[in-house]
């Protein structure tokens, strides 16, 4: 199977050449050839379940055996009922509108001429990701159906998995006719054909990483492609003096319970103090029930029931000054009392990574406020940070969340991976 | 007055920070405040017009003595009609709606939850541009409109007309008590110090270099600044066979001789072969009768009348292979014989610059055809190559005309200066 693949040791240059010329063709493709390549997928990943989850197995035995985290392996697993899911995302992308070709706006102008906005291509995306082999099916899936040729760059660990999926893609393609080059899965994990890649910006149009600190940070310093990072979640929810505490409970204990190592997970709740003594002891005993290790700033472990408290042991801490601005990806939280709005946002301006920010409050212009003043690519008004996701947002699918402003800020769906060309009718305007 | 204006020596850091600082009060600016700014600065623009026209004075008698060819002395030189249009423009940008704040997109999901796209500001630009000093007013303009702070440099050349115009700047801003540090006039010609701001990617959202391709590379090469370029154009008019042939005639002479020296003149005619004998006697004619120099391919030039070629001297010649691609940017076009509309397709895919590119027919299928195939940031039917401007398409204004995918592709107007962010209203739902 791995016959197809172009192996990491291959001419780079040569590999992204390939690729740049497939996504002149696969631009041209129509929405019917693209659909049709993406059923095929679907179908072809739920005949070859056995291949994927065999490739799988061995990746985990790796995994394991090198002493990865027991998140990383998690993340790292498919399953027959993960499989399914993937062929469904498949098939979802292939159900939604081609952005390629559609006319976004169109207007006429005062020398009569009629002008349209239409949605094109971007042409070559690389794309480097860590763990969770199920990207590499859904960013396939995503960047193709923009009409895009992809390099796929996924971790080291998850290459068994990653090939198979890879090898099922080619399939597809070849039978279809439409150019294997669409997609090249790279699974080299030498950092120096990484750089090599990052240097080809004659041929490659978009980077996008998506991962932690240091391989954002590698990428930043290494690409000479135009990048749109894709970087860590530090969310925030804000309980306002009028907020409603029965919806307020809810959504600080699900956004951080409810998928703790997701980037759009709560990792800090900012409480107003003037319902600080009302709801903080209703709070953290809820996360405590809910599993979820507490640090609180002196002002919250002061509010507490007598008896709860660091003298609990592991559960019940005092944060420390590296706690505000700080991912856990996992069932801890930090809890601070601010002085109302202004204190709340003068936090999130300094600790928060412009991700997912939410207020809990029923008064409308403590409402507008925070929406105006916070400025992170998502925020929303007594809903959890969980919703900032391109599904949950109506946009399909996603392929990540953007943390750049520059390009796509969000999550970015189909529409964020094609850009927009002016095509101009008239009858013989000159100037 | 250049005590308000920041040294070029000054800590580019401390530079940058401030700018960052400025952004976040210009965010919040309101449409009247901005609009305030921008009123008062155009008034002063015309009451200063003998200090602009003062500092002008120098700068163009440095560049003489300096031996500039004379394109480029025009390019620099401030007249009181160019000063009254730069007021102007900074009218016209005053009365565009705001960007910031403007609901893109209003949407709702099944989960109950109103989503909507939001404009909002990239934050910091940097702006690096050659000799025309109009840019610094009409870059500031757009930048604050859209709420965004900025970092001008020009040309050294034109240092003294932008430093003035820079102060007229920050006296409107000081005097309406906005952060003076929304402009920063950078005249150094030092390109060290401009390496050094090109590494503040933590202040810096956004680098728009434009001009020639020294100036593109540098920045390309250097910077850490997620990067939109306005490049060269390259621009092509095809005339297909099915032309009407009065229309082919004016839109190929004055897409050339109309300003010669702009991105969006062309600089390539293609002939289609099925109307060669006919189009290209009265083509070579007009361009001549109009001071244009034609460089033709040996089919175009066995097409011409005997007696016109080579042998007049100066103003026809047989092509060379580095004319095609070529951006002459004066009153020289190459002109070549092409086997319909795939032979000019093929010539576009591999010598345009991604710019301009205009079909002349009335032959429908091949108009559509053209703009489907033709992937350039502006394709025309039965215009002029010289449409492709903010002005003329209808944005009000533009900064500069994107040759990058990524961000922006054509044209940039105010809606490209900003970005959109999510902003979400539930009622209590989490997941």
């Amino acid at each position: 199977m791995n016959r197809v693949l172009v192996p990491s040791t291959t001419n780079l240059r040569g590999l992204a050449e390939a690729a740049r010329s497939a996504s002149r063709v696969i631009a041209q493709c129509t929405t019917s050839q693209k659909n049709a390549v993406l059923l095929d997928l679907a179908d072809r990943l739920e005949r070859s379940a056995s291949r994927i989850l065999e490739a799988n197995v061995a990746d985990l035995r790796e995994a394991r055996a090198a002493g990865l985290t027991s998140a990383k392996v998690r993340r790292l697993e498919i399953t027959p009922t993960s499989l399914t899911a993937m062929a469904e995302g498949v098939r979802q992308v292939a159900a939604l509108p081609d952005p390629v070709g559609r006319v976004v706006k169109n207007w006429t102008v005062p020398s009569g001429l009629d002008v349209s906005k239409v949605g094109c291509p971007l042409g070559v995306i690389l794309m480097i990701y860590e763990s969770r082999p199920n990207v590499t099916v859904d960013a396939f899936a995503l960047c193709f159906k923009a009409g895009n040729a992809c390099i796929l760059k996924g971790g080291h660990e998850a290459r068994r998995s990653n090939e198979a999926l890879g090898a099922l893609v080619l399939e597809s393609l070849a039978k279809l006719r439409v150019p294997t080059a669409a997609l090249h899965v790279f699974t080299s994990s030498d950092r120096a054909a990484l750089e090599q890649l990052l240097q080809l910006d004659d041929l490659i149009d978009l980077c996008i990483p998506r991962g932690g600190e240091s391989l954002i940070r590698f990428v930043h310093d290494h690409s000479r492609i135009p990048t749109v990072q894709h970087f860590h979640g530090v969310c925030h929810v804000f309980v306002d003096r009028a907020a409603d505490l029965t919806k307020a409970l809810e959504i600080c204990a699900t956004a951080k319970t409810s998928a703790p190592a997701t980037c759009n997970a709560a990792e800090c709740l900012l409480i107003d103090e003037a319902i600080a003594d009302r709801f903080l002891p209703s709070l953290v005993d809820r996360l405590l029930g809910d599993g979820v290790e507490v640090r609180l700033d002196p002002a919250a472990l002061a509010r507490l029931a007598p008896g709860i408290g660091p003298e609990m042991g592991e559960r019940v801490h005092l944060a420390t000054e590296e706690d505000w601005g700080r991912e856990f990806l996992d069932l801890v939280v930090a809890v601070k009392v601010v002085s109302g709005l202004d204190g709340a946002i003068a936090h999130i301006e300094r600790f928060a990574s412009g991700h997912t920010e939410a207020i809990v409050t029923e008064d409308p212009h403590a409402q507008e406020a925070f929406l105006h003043r916070v400025q992170s690519s998502c925020t929303l008004v007594n809903a959890s940070t969980r919703f900032n996701d391109g599904f949950q947002l109506g946009l399909g699918a996603e392929i990540g969340i953007s943390t750049s402003k520059v390009h796509a800020y969000g999550p970015m769906g189909l529409e964020e991976l094609t850009a927009q060309r002016y095509v101009v009718r008239g009858d013989g305007q000159t100037r």
